[in-house]
């Protein structure tokens, strides 16, 4: 696994927001990728499916897909080939995203897909069990997200911190080695720290970076929180 | 409807074939571009969705999407915004695709959204009565396919030639204005003529090019045969 | 089509409450028997699956299963066969209720399954657009309700008669014989008149009969509203 | 959990068979019952929806519903309450059969409702990595059948009997507890046997039983077969 990225990590979800889609798409990445250089914190982006190739040549911070199906090359109108985001420049893709949930075999056949395509993947739960199974699932990173605190402004980290720390036990069991990030309701850089010291290794943020009125500046406070 | 197509059109669908993914796409974009500059036919492609933006910016003929989501933008992790394959540079979308069916509701919805979006709509249906029911909800162009002859090189203009007959009589008494294409099973020039003959304005197909030996001489002699 | 429900017809929908599960489904359905004896209206019933058999067994007015599969005989494990609801006493099925919303395809083949099955078909439907697309697939009972309004308490007649009358409009011009009922928030007996004097010829109803305190009283107000 | 059943456990799933389908499903879950009476071994049936209620009453063996839907009583048309199962006197449920898969976080509360209405669950699993995901989420019975094989007549425990080792080596090591069955392809006595033999507690089977000619006697040699 050489496309392990080295945490903290903090991933932007780009969503189908109007402010990070295509050309404010690549504005956002490029903002990211200037906050990166001056941090050294690892940064990536997950944009939408057609903004990928535009991303990918502009800027030098790991780009993620938002989903993949689990399809080989063939006749599949209107899916996503792993194929296909990573020749577009992907380096890695989310999987099974609260809002993009997978039937449990194709999350497992996703990522073995990803795995071949040379491509990170970061597999979504929404409470400490489904983290458990997915952790089994060895995917390189596990994003926990309970989906009734996404896109509210209230961490998890602080409404319900013992959802973190039950999660990092039942997967530190099944598997020691996956990169844990915590995501939904990060606003502010005191989430980001209070995620990481919660034990998690970095974060997934999405409304909290691409709505904010100077993203650069959300971006470059996270990245510089991971460090307290 | 400034963005209706001039028929006769052959729409080439890339689905997710290794043959037309990535560099390889837009390779066989620009011998479709070629081959309408010739003949001056209307030849639109419909790549996936990580290879629209590079195509729509290199070829000058109609780029279509090859499904879009029944969403706005927002907190739709992982779906495929009509914004966002419009600014991407896309024209046009498939929907309902036999590999990529919706909800009723979803395609009246998308169909709608594609509108707004200035994109013409190509909504296949699988059968004559399907079809009716397709073009009450007023698309650009439907496109008619037989799922059991997709991929198997039997044109339904031989197979079932009163399937295209049958959908035209029903079609027209409800929506005298749809562009209707003819699908599934089309490899040879003689099977774009014979859609024709049968009433239809084109044809929308995908193996039969894509994975022939020689695409653009393919597209030209399905080019040509429009003209007999 | 024998199985042909005499108009006007009430409808109605247990949907899962526990209020119209099991014992209470089985009491709800003898009431609605006693209204229909007394008021000679014709009054369905549309259960749970693992209701129907009971019911069917217990009462003489029509039951309908609230939804089957597009599949025949054979490996389709934890789906609904239109022969299985049909060999357990229901004489009907709901299709494409916006709770449970069929592809196009699904539509049309569950269609055509139900009809083998001496089933009768009610499809439902959002808005007009989608009316008139459900019309041409030829079901026996069309049932229109605005999801927005479904369980508000608010009937489509008073707020949204415009989408009846359209509807009706548009419905009769592909499909001059499809029994159109009106459906979502019909709670008083003078909705179930506004209803059938904006042309339609009955009403499907769920929570306002099946949560109301005393549903005979209120099955047999609607009943006879049917008359005014 | 007193409502576990005692291994060895033959699972008859009844699928959508019209071998077993209303009159016929009562039937042969009464030839079910005479075997466990005759061989005191654990047999249990899993009929269609419809079909529970009759068969519950009929026989004194265990009922399983086929699936049941991750919801609460309330406003889902056409969707599998457990409650509704429940009383129509289901004891458990095939969860995730691979002809009706759910979403990983759909398993995870199909589970924990199926609990709280005491049904007992058997989750099925496609593979080894699925089976010890599915194995993390508790529930009471594990079903593994590779998909490949559903209906071929040619059983797991000869053509892949690793992938029985294999799974029931990661399954202990997370759930020491789940009592796991093996499908797929299962026709013959000595099947049964070499399944036990590889260390599983039992077989979910289907058409090797309900199309058998004489399903009482198939079932009655299997229930010995789990003696030797």
């Amino acid at each position: 696994m050489t496309n392990r990225l080295s945490p903290p990590i903090i991933l932007i979800n780009f969503k189908t927001y109007a402010e990070s889609t295509g050309q404010k798409a690549l504005e956002l990445s490029k903002q990211a990728e200037k906050a990166q250089r001056e941090t050294h914190v690892t940064i990536g982006v997950a944009p939408q499916f057609a903004d990928i190739t535009t991303i990918a040549r502009a800027v030098t911070i790991p780009v993620f897909s938002q989903h993949i199906d689990p399809i080989k090359p063939g006749n599949c109108t209107g899916h996503v080939l792993a194929e296909s985001v990573r020749q577009a420049g992907a380096t890695g893709t989310l999987i099974n995203h609260s809002e993009r949930q997978l039937k449990l075999s194709e999350i497992d056949e996703t990522i073995k897909l990803a795995r071949n395509n040379d491509l990170t993947t970061c597999v979504c739960a929404n409470n400490p069990s489904i983290s458990r199974a997915v952790a089994t699932l060895e995917p390189d990173i596990l994003a926990i997200e309970p989906p009734e605190l996404i896109g509210t402004g209230i961490p998890v980290s602080k409404a319900k911190p013992e959802v973190i720390t039950d999660t990092l036990k039942l997967v530190r069991k099944v598997n020691p080695n996956v990169v844990v990030l915590c995501g939904a309701g990060i606003t502010q850089p005191e989430d980001v720290a209070a995620a990481l010291k919660l034990g998690t290794q970095g974060v997934l943020v999405a409304s909290g970076i691409v709505k904010a009125k100077d993203p650069y500046t959300i971006i470059r406070q996270f990245a510089e929180a991971t460090k307290t």
